[in-house]
């Protein structure tokens, strides 16, 4: 099962970090980008700059996160980047989470479980991120496959932007939140597929950026992984993230992108790699002195 | 105003059907799809079957509704056929709504309206749908380019799924329901973008198997045009769709996609553009009847 392999890779790396791949070409320094889009255009410049980063944090960090808003984006080139993005992450042992946000009905779950998380996936990943307004029967084709591949997916509960109460914090009748409602519909939905490590192939996104919810989930999930967005750029820092691992220093996973992808924008160096490994290990210290501290 | 062009295209083949292409290879007869499968595999005779059927139901029916889901299944060859679809519709004259549902933080909404909606979109729609379960500032970005291009969204309120009641159906502390709430938001998100026929570049998804929720929000949303799914395969009949059009037999387009792109099917034949010409006329007199009884 992709969680077990997803928790074990967190233990031996000793970092619950997920390196958000959401590549816009701005974000490439021009030196590097250049040669690639002479030649290739920017999906181009993209899937190099992309490979570069994968082939340098594998030892740092466990996880990829590839936001594939960013490769629609460049419309069929940025597809075919996308995939060379997870063939070279695949090849390389992250796990690997692509975040698509996908939802519809029943038959449509299907084609979209289908081409993420099938047996014969064009773009197979992991785990998938997934839209759960369309309820159980917009859900369950994505855990059928799940069930049959081992691999995952993480259910938007809490979101990380600011306006993500407007519908999630909806106060319901009987005093519970709406996103409360979707957080226990999503632990149910986990039930069939809890792995070795007593967390199920069903997780939960959860914003970093909501801390008390957060921990208040922790409690009321013990068998969901959680994926935290909201890391770093977005304005939630490691102290805000501690509620949401389980006493163990387990149970969920970081996700980071433009800390990471745009370290050297910081810098001020065209050597992205290095400013990203900097960053990578400056906030894998950051996060496990949080964590030693909450581990009882 | 893309709102203006769809509800005029409606009027001029008087008729509120957009066809869904939510084509899968087994839906295409076997003598049409073999010759493409061997020279292009299956997306190449998915975009003749698509190119077939656009072409042959112009002079019937307005406009199309692409489900994206059904060519990301086949990977970056299902990509290039979508483009080519969307390409061969535009070209047509089709006002074209794509359906992918699309959702996330601001930052990465942006990204995905600027693929689908932008003024460079790599695969241009003149509608999109979304899903709103991020709030505001995850929708805002489309609504800033459709303010600016003058394209549109159809944003999910009900949903045409058994299940969709599971989160939307939830009884709110106001005593309204979440979907109400989510309805009211939308209303008020396409306030700016009124056009000359009194709706707005800001649409609704409601499904029409709901026809009483459908009906109700006719009544609390009169500036917000409709796509209804659900006629057809889903269970909805025409007459489960009369509440959701106004007064004047405006406001909404019904989607129908698998009782028109596999009508060859129950008719037993190979030519399925005679069958989806048969069983778009029929669905066009079917509503036309239905709505004369309803206009006041």
């Amino acid at each position: 099962m992709q969680i077990d392999r997803l928790i074990e890779a967190i233990r031996l790396h000793k970092n619950p970090t997920a390196l958000g791949l959401d590549t816009r070409i701005e974000y490439i320094p021009e030196s590097f980008a250049r040669p690639h889009m002479e030649s290739g255009g920017a999906a181009s410049a993209v899937c190099a700059f992309n490979r570069e980063l994968l082939r340098a944090l594998r030892d740092i960090i466990p996880c990829v996160k590839i936001q594939i808003a960013y490769y629609e984006l460049m419309g069929n080139d940025g597809m075919i980047c996308l995939k060379n993005t997870i063939d070279e992450a695949r090849r390389l042992g992250y796990v690997l989470i692509i975040d698509a946000k996908r939802g519809d009905i029943g038959a449509t779950a299907e084609a979209y479980s289908s081409a993420y998380l099938g047996e014969s996936a064009p773009y197979a990943a992991d785990f998938l991120t997934v839209n759960p307004y369309f309820g159980s029967d917009g859900v369950t084709p994505f855990i059928s496959d799940c069930e049959r591949t081992g691999r995952g997916i993480f259910a938007l509960v809490k979101t990380s932007n600011k306006s993500g109460g407007e519908f999630q914090d909806i106060e319901t009748s009987d005093g519970s939140k709406v996103y409360e409602r979707v957080a226990m519909r999503v632990s149910e939905w986990g039930k069939s597929t809890i792995g070795t490590w007593g967390y199920s192939s069903v997780g939960a996104v959860v914003g970093a950026t909501y801390p008390e919810q957060g921990a208040e989930l922790r409690e009321k999930m013990p068998h969901t992984f959680f994926l935290l967005p909201g890391y770093g750029a977005q304005g939630a820092s490691a102290s805000h993230l501690a509620g949401c691992f389980d006493a163990s220093g387990s149970g969920a996973v970081v996700a980071a992108s433009r800390s990471l992808i745009c370290a050297h924008k910081k810098t001020g160096t065209d050597d992205f790699v290095s400013a990203s490994r900097s960053e990578a290990i400056r906030m894998k210290t950051e996060i496990s002195e949080v964590l030693s501290g909450h581990i009882r």
